[in-house]
């Protein structure tokens, strides 16, 4: 089985929809449960005024029942709070005319807008911006609270942090905490490094006062995995590929490095690899009785889990709305004009951390369900457990 | 319709495998640019002797007659040139005995030999690292190959070139020279800076004498692309993600990046974005009469292609097996010992760079069989090239 | 490009969804279209109350604006009327104990629920039927309806009539009228025979006396589709196979045909397959230039239309849940016992006819997007022009 | 995971290939044992000249080692023996003069000919015949095998025999022989009833003696299946619609039904479902403590397998290559003319059985897949057992 996916709606739309597949029956959910993770999708310093708009809530549409899933396809609906100011403009029936008033004719340099009217052969770049919207990222983040509750039932935590922010690199300490997020999410930034924490703030502030904005970098980690997910047989399975895949696919997301990343490929071979010892030590890989004592793999050897924790960075480049307007041309005239702003964020990174670890969540999730199959949560389980089993008893027979 | 391939075959068996459906039928094709391109594979200076064993040519099993696609799956052959040697032990129906010659029970750090064995319940790591092994690679470059055969006529041209390697980072021209593999592949470490060059084989020689290995960066530049291919609508739809998944799949790679990537996140908004332009000045989108001054987009916005020159860089990490072995564990005495290690390369950078390219090409055949359909060449090029006409029209009656 | 389609919700929780993407932009729709065809699902003698509390309307959640396709997914909302009654018993978060009251223990043959409760692991076969009731069907038919809107564009219609019920068997006229649903929608039944019909009609009150159920056959008819769509290549782009996948997974279907089906594994080759004229006759075939007589392939050679009417064929059960009861076993007690028997229809033939319109619809829809590509209507609008001039010419110069 | 299946290659190339995904590793195979469903599908009455040059024997390209699977793809070559007098006409690199040779021109009725040249914009219809041809479905048995070896270590036996050939229809006996090609493969044309076998012997004497070819029906049964494989949750997870489009999907075949099938659509509820009794009785679902009297559904109920005898037939037209040739129409002249006529069968539903039954175990081995995963055969194996046991342990709490 695999973890499917779709999701729809536009940004001032009526609705966004995450319609999720492959969950086993009998997994304990709650709305709440998902909730507080778009909770956590809208906080950070230097948000604009529509996350205070946006307290996004989950409307369960199928798939669950008396708290349980049903095996079933999970439908999750996210009304838009703003939908009633929208709905002249965006009203699926309505008539052109109306909509002419936020029509969006000055492409923003870095954004969907240009290139998207040119492929849908649209007038208005507002019906591309509409869907390529930041905002679709709330139907991701749905979906990945689902896969993130999956997984927690066998002891794997995601969480991430921002090591990297308008230039400001954080210095976090060498030991993660563990659960990352108890930490991170403590942080306004969710940096865990007050230092650089101060000095990105005044990043964000002087680039607010410059009508500019201000990308990043961030990390994710997830604990607590089985070794073996993910394939080394096709290109399509190899566990490396489909995280970048899904990663790269956030918006403004321009880069995604896994363990060492770019680091690994200035150092010798010797200084790369992590040694396989045949005792515990650290005690990440303890389950199967065999440990390392760097990661520098990210958890990850020949596109398969090794047990060791799972570490990928996701460099983001700065919002394409910026209140200092960029040199763009207004596809009325033809003519050189100012890219259109609405007002926006000056960053977005804390935010797309939350949303990088759903990506991750997703991900692991298909590859439980890849490898153990199973339509009920005790199915599932067992088949994860006798593996785990055979695995020690392996081990312990060598 | 998509561009599928499927490859399949281990390192030393009998044979690799490469099919590839999708392809219109009257692209004419040769055996001879598929072998051009898997002996550009096999260059580098810093590789072992394998390289000179594998003179690699693809035979034609299917969906080629009379140098032209049928539009059927395309089916290639690459022989195992050593299989000779190795057919005792890589035997289809062989006796298991025969095979324990060859064993691996000492699992190389870095490479699938661990995880794999303990995956599959295998108590040979070559069952594993068949298949695990770069190799596989080279069903890659010929599939690629056949991709960039089709892009070819619409004047899609693709190329690479080494930006770091051990280190050393080169010094590329601000102009890349078009086409790049023309002035990339004259050079033995396909780099575009004679002095990094030198001290890159410095580096080489140094980690030979060593018994270390060595990774690196390439960088793929796609030119004369359509705006609009891949799409901002769905996540598995974008570009981006394409990109990243087939990118981040090449065995050792480690980091993917589009555009600035990286140095995208430390920048400000306004220092990364490229204004749009009304008039054509530099000319790379000179088909659709706007322009652009930079393009640290790296030809990509909102998931799609703008009509700039498509540029991503792909880190990889130093291959796995040393001469001087890591420590690891015995599989079958559970105790530690010294990694396996087989004659190998001290670096395959440059190689890289050519699979790169291939899946580069394989993402954008792809894009351009999902936006234009097309089951003869002929009406793929009417499609493509009504396409292109009326963005002209457009632009003009702006 | 593909037609994707996604759907979700139980039979008596809060909505069903559709989510559907592949549809180019600029695609004129309305709600009061799709919902023509919800009302033609609700239809037919035979159907008991529940038709008449469901009067099912769309929402549209994403994907339209200003009464137009913007190129992203189309999100449609169908509430389920009933809800507020069912509400305690399907409360996604209600406390189990709630649900206990519409428990269903005893599983009705020839229905999902036995199996179903076995496969994911739960003790009330509710938490089984009410994804696989044929209630899932209304949001089928929205999507169809999108896919049936490209199609009209290019001049494809689809109807259907019923040809049997309860073992009695209709005599169409040899020509079937054009279009076929004018026609067919007028009978309380959909059958074109009025004598078969008033027997039909007698055949479901006696079986409504007895608390039986009745089964039947449909004819599906499409016109107007230009040759080549599908592929003979591979056996996933087979369009034959295509439609039997969607029309076989239709609740209580149980066959599928094409032209004469079975029956042309009766006869000779010489009386099966269809002589091609040079010169139009019927006219059905006019666009390319060839004819045929007959058209007992019923539009399909090689996996491909052929450009005459596409005519397959689909068996139905009879409905699982009898007002007699059939054996059973209690799940609770592991005793025999009577199957749960709640309201249900007598029949449902006529309502199967529309369900496989619109998966005939959407299979179609999705070979003229891998076909054709294009991402506006008038993008996909040149393309197929350009094929169909294309043939022509060709025609001409023969 | 998933049980993926790849086919490439013409019927007068150099050969065909087929690759395999999904199968665990450790699964014993030979070549023998694949050759050996070969040599069943080459068989039968009415089969001409051509089915003694095929000796049809894969070799292993990849993916298997000493006898077992590795888990990577398997890769199987089986060369054309009647490659060495076809390669001037179908050379890969030939020049096209010599493939005038045999150029086909005046395409047949019934085939793939005249829709595949207009489609696919070729001058010869033989660019397209080679691969629409029947051949292919060699590689379809040979990947069959594969599925039909994992499914052989579950205790799931599939056969088939042929219910109707040339309108005489076979009076099976009641009761049918397991393992079903025990009996099966000894008659000449895998009939059950002598009598009957006698009568279509003659048909196709005769239907040889006029130039004319036949068509028929074949029943393919699986035993042995654990309930719930498959899904009632998704259109595309029902296993009824899987089996229908792998099925419909083989050539010439025209209708596919399951268990009662049309003959479901006749009768009246009360007398199609299976009444589900509380003791074991038949014997046939012993596995879960419930029985059946009957088995009109076919084994599957909601999508799903029931633990039931799996049962579908399939119906196949007469071959379209006839001696004495129907009226059409030639490409070049554009004036009526006879079609082509190669040597050909007479009939090959014998073989069609044979294919359809690889089909069927495709089919299953993929739901196997899906709902257990497994990437060793221990692995797969624990977690069916484990089903099982659950199952059984359920029954016995009840």
């Amino acid at each position: 089985m695999h973890f499917r996916f779709t999701t729809a709606g536009e940004s001032h739309g009526p609705a966004l929809v995450a319609i999720v597949e492959g969950l086993p029956a009998g997994l304990p959910v709650t709305a709440a449960f998902v909730d507080a993770q778009l909770a956590r999708r809208m906080q950070g310093y230097g948000r604009g005024a529509r996350m205070q708009i946006e307290q996004d809530r989950i409307e369960w549409m199928g798939g669950v029942r008396s708290g349980e899933t049903l095996g079933s396809p999970v439908a999750m609906r996210i009304a838009n709070r703003d939908w009633a100011n929208w709905k002249d403009v965006m009203d699926p029936e309505g008539t052109p005319g109306e909509h002419r008033r936020r029509q969006v004719t000055r492409p923003r340099p870095g954004h969907a807008d240009l290139v998207g009217v040119l492929k849908y052969d649209r007038d208005d770049a507002r019906d591309i911006l509409e869907r390529a919207s930041a905002r679709e990222t709330a139907a991701r983040v749905a979906a990945g609270a689902l896969a993130r509750r999956l997984l927690e039932e066998f002891g794997v935590g995601i969480g991430s942090h921002v090591v990297s922010l308008g230039g400001v690199r954080a210095e976090p300490p060498a030991a993660l905490p563990s659960p990352l997020n108890d930490a991170a999410d403590r942080s306004p930034l969710r940096v865990l490094d007050p230092h650089a924490e101060r000095a990105m703030r005044g990043r964000i502030d002087e680039a607010k006062a410059a009508g500019d904005t201000l990308g990043g970098e961030v990390e994710v980690v997830a604990e607590g995995l089985v070794p073996g997910l993910g394939s080394h047989v096709s290109w399509d399975r190899k566990l490396d590929g489909r995280l970048a895949s899904l990663l790269m696919s956030i918006p403004a997301v321009k880069g995604v490095e896994i363990g060492l990343g770019f680091e690994a490929a200035r150092r010798p071979g010797s200084a790369v690899h992590d040694p396989i010892l045949p005792e515990p030590v650290r005690g990440a890989s303890v389950r199967i009785g065999y440990d390392r004592l760097t990661n520098h793999a990210g958890g990850l050897e020949g596109g398969m889990s090794t047990g060791e924790p799972l570490v990928v960075r996701v460099a983001m480049k700065p919002i394409s709305t910026l209140m200092t307007p960029l040199a763009t041309v207004d596809l009325g005239t033809g003519q050189a004009a100012a890219a259109q702003s609405e007002r926006s964020d000056v960053t977005a990174v804390p935010a797309m951390g939350v949303i990088a670890e759903a990506m991750v969540a997703i991900v692991l999730a298909d590859a439980m369900l890849e490898k153990f199959g199973g339509d009920s949560l005790g199915e599932l389980r067992r088949n994860v457990e006798g593996y785990v089993a055979a695995l020690r008893a392996r081990r312990a027979g060598a």
